[in-house]
């Protein structure tokens, strides 16, 4: 009997994190982290799970986009799918009627991004092998038969990969080694929220060198002396640990090169999305005038063509992958390959819900398999959230412990699913008094 | 008494043109034209007029981002709103949590576009005004009020801009008089669809010819030899008439670069999305090698930051603005006014359903008051679905007359509403025949 897709099963879940103005930066003041969650099932039994990551109004909108690719996926043969997820990728984000919406572009690349990772989980499930490793086990022709080409030939041939994956097998052991025995290199956002006052600022810095996070990360762009400031408390708390500033697109291309000039006597280690994540004329702008601050971004570059581009015009010294922004596994291996034909380091958006859990599997298989090195490599971590993850990450001594669990991280406690679903979920039904006060907040 | 926005009324209208196989191109082989459509009412009974264009599955999608817009003007002061649409953009576009479904990209990007129209409807409607006669009206500076400079200043200032409009006074009336009497050129794609056979390309481009128009349009895309051939026969049935051919992205960039190559012997005007639309440095690389054949794009590109960056890079010839893709009226205008400065062509992308309504008024105005010339300036044509609208363009001799009636054009017929409900109107569930035979093309 072949084995097909049976179950779709999608979720509108949602956090209420805006009641304690967690995740507050320039131009998100009050998230409320969400996923709009996805769970295949097979006939057999297997499971897969994937979810693209929202920050609350709008889950409706993006879990409506992931019904759209139900008619694609539910009936499918899995053996088909699992022996070439790189035509499953094409047919997903090529729909003749569905690209429309985008193309490869916010909320249906998104939808294909969840559907796309779902898959992943169900093959390293099905392996019994944690996402990282079935990526670093894989043969680098089924890798590369997995990514789509089509706008990337001018940056990165099929040949040029398949020439970068086997170069990556030499001493693909020895690193594996190397990540089961120390992990790998994390940096923290947790000091630095905008809504964070000045005791808790100084104090969550110190604990994060303390930890042992490779860099502490503080958002900027509201005021550029009151960014001063926070960043003087910040340095005097690490000393010289690197701290990297995080503008989240507040400012325009001049704009941004003065703010990031006013911060050079606290030596920001990187300046993190200084405009428009659309600008790759404007970052590479605004990288010639503010260097060596390093300039990174990634969060919100919607696909491989934005970063191919990016790479192309010199215009960041830091590729910052997201999980679920791009789509899927596909891509990101896409994205990965470039960045090391370009020699620039990958450094992971993470935190939000969920998206350290997915991510740390490529910035592993990264290490192991492509770019070879942990140098200039950290995976941004962020402490919310990980306890309604069924293998949620482990970061010691600031270094997030290679996952060992079958599947990519992305299932959630079927617990928190049923407290935390939207509108009807008793974390948003109750208490009554926080919810209409929260309310009031959000809706500003 | 206060005038408030009371009524907020979306409808999924689907026009089953796959059963035709109009609107067939490379990567769109099979589109069901559609209209994510939007229906605001006030308190005192005036009505404006919006939606987001489709091309079939995904509708659904589209009329849930633009649902999510309704706590955003549902219950607003009508003239508070009317007095100053940059501020409404910006709150629409700017949602601290919608914003990370794109940012200003995609479906929630189109959903704000669906507003804005609408209620640019509204005021013109209240103006008693056509859209392009109430914008050539209107005070210059209002005008820049509209328009979001967040992202743009590094191409284009509110004081150049404002400079730009009161220049484009001079003359106005004359232009006003011109266009009045003889209408705004354009171009036909009907003869160029890749599902139609050889004696109706022949016979349909003989007629534009006939009619007046300025130049053709075919898809191509699938097969060089077959677009040689098809091109031939085009050549041979127009003369010196110019033929722009359109590859709907089907390429990457160096498989552009020798594809256009490859018809140069028929003379191409324009080729039109050689590959990405997010790709400015690979249209900027493909307009360096096939000039002096010109390179368009702009129906996929998704907001004025990346129309900015392709004229910065010199990426294009010929702009294609899209009435419902960008942020509406409002990112039209400083679309507009950065191809101005730049001195490159503004062509609207236009057909579907109802973008020729629409996107007619955003050029009539840029003849007006921004360009103030028709040279090397058309809209596209095309002649299907504007039966369903209550004031549907009037093309004389290959022109668009200016319109006449208040408003913006997007009103359809409630008749039209009704019968392409999907998936419950009668054009849907009847005639069941015709149906499964379509539906069988739709899902391939």
């Amino acid at each position: 009997m072949t084995n097909r897709i049976t179950g779709f099963h999608t979720a509108d879940v949602r956090f209420p994190t805006s009641r304690h103005r967690d995740g507050s930066d320039a131009l998100n003041p009050f998230p409320d982290y969400s996923a709009a969650y996805l769970e295949l099932e097979t006939a057999e039994g297997e499971r897969g799970f994937g979810f693209a990551f929202t920050v609350g109004r709008g889950n409706d909108v993006q879990l409506a986009a992931i019904e759209a690719l139900r008619p694609m996926v539910v009936g499918r043969d899995v053996d088909e799918m699992m022996s070439d997820l790189g035509a499953v990728s094409a047919g997903l984000i090529g729909d003749s009627q569905l690209r429309w919406l985008g193309p490869a572009k916010g909320v249906v690349h998104m939808a294909a991004s969840a559907v796309l990772n779902a898959l992943w989980d169900l093959k390293a499930r099905r392996a019994g092998q944690p996402l990282w490793r079935l990526l670093a086990e894989m043969d680098p022709a089924e890798l590369v038969e997995a990514i789509d080409f089509r706008y990337l030939r001018d940056a990165l041939t099929p040949a040029e990969a398949l020439a970068l994956l086997e170069r990556g097998r030499e001493g693909k052991e020895d690193r594996i080694s190397e990540l089961l025995a120390t992990g790998y290199p994390a940096y923290t956002t947790t000091p630095g929220w905008l809504g964070y006052d000045d005791e808790k600022l100084a104090r969550l810095s110190v604990e994060a060198k303390d930890d042992g996070f490779s860099m502490i990360k503080l958002k900027v762009g509201l005021d550029l002396n009151e960014d001063r400031r926070r960043l003087g408390i910040a340095r005097a708390a690490v000393g010289d640990l690197p701290i990297g500033v995080d503008a989240n697109q507040a400012w325009g291309v001049d704009e941004a090169i003065a703010w990031v000039n006013g911060l050079r006597d606290f030596d920001p280690y990187w300046i993190e999305e200084p405009t428009s994540p659309d600008d790759i004329l404007g970052h590479a702008a605004v990288r010639r005038a503010v260097s060596p601050i390093r300039v990174a971004t990634g969060e919100h570059v919607h696909n491989a063509v934005m970063f191919k581009q990016l790479l192309q015009a010199a215009a960041v010294d830091v590729v910052q992958i997201d999980a679920c922004r791009v789509g899927g596994v596909n891509e990101n291996l896409a994205i990965l390959l470039m960045a090391k034909k370009f020699g620039v380091a990958v450094c992971p958006h993470a935190g939000g819900v969920g998206l350290c859990e997915l991510v740390q599997h490529l910035s592993m298989f990264d290490f192991v398999s492509v770019s070879g090195t942990l140098e200039g490599r950290m995976v941004e971590y962020v402490d919310h959230l990980h306890e309604h993850f069924v293998d949620p990450v482990v970061v010691r001594n600031g270094r997030y412990l290679a996952p060992m669990t079958p599947g990519n991280g992305a299932q959630l406690r079927p617990q928190s699913v049923a407290e935390h679903l939207y509108p009807d979920g008793p974390a948003w039904v109750a208490p009554p008094a926080a919810r209409s006060g929260s309310d009031a907040l959000i809706g500003g």
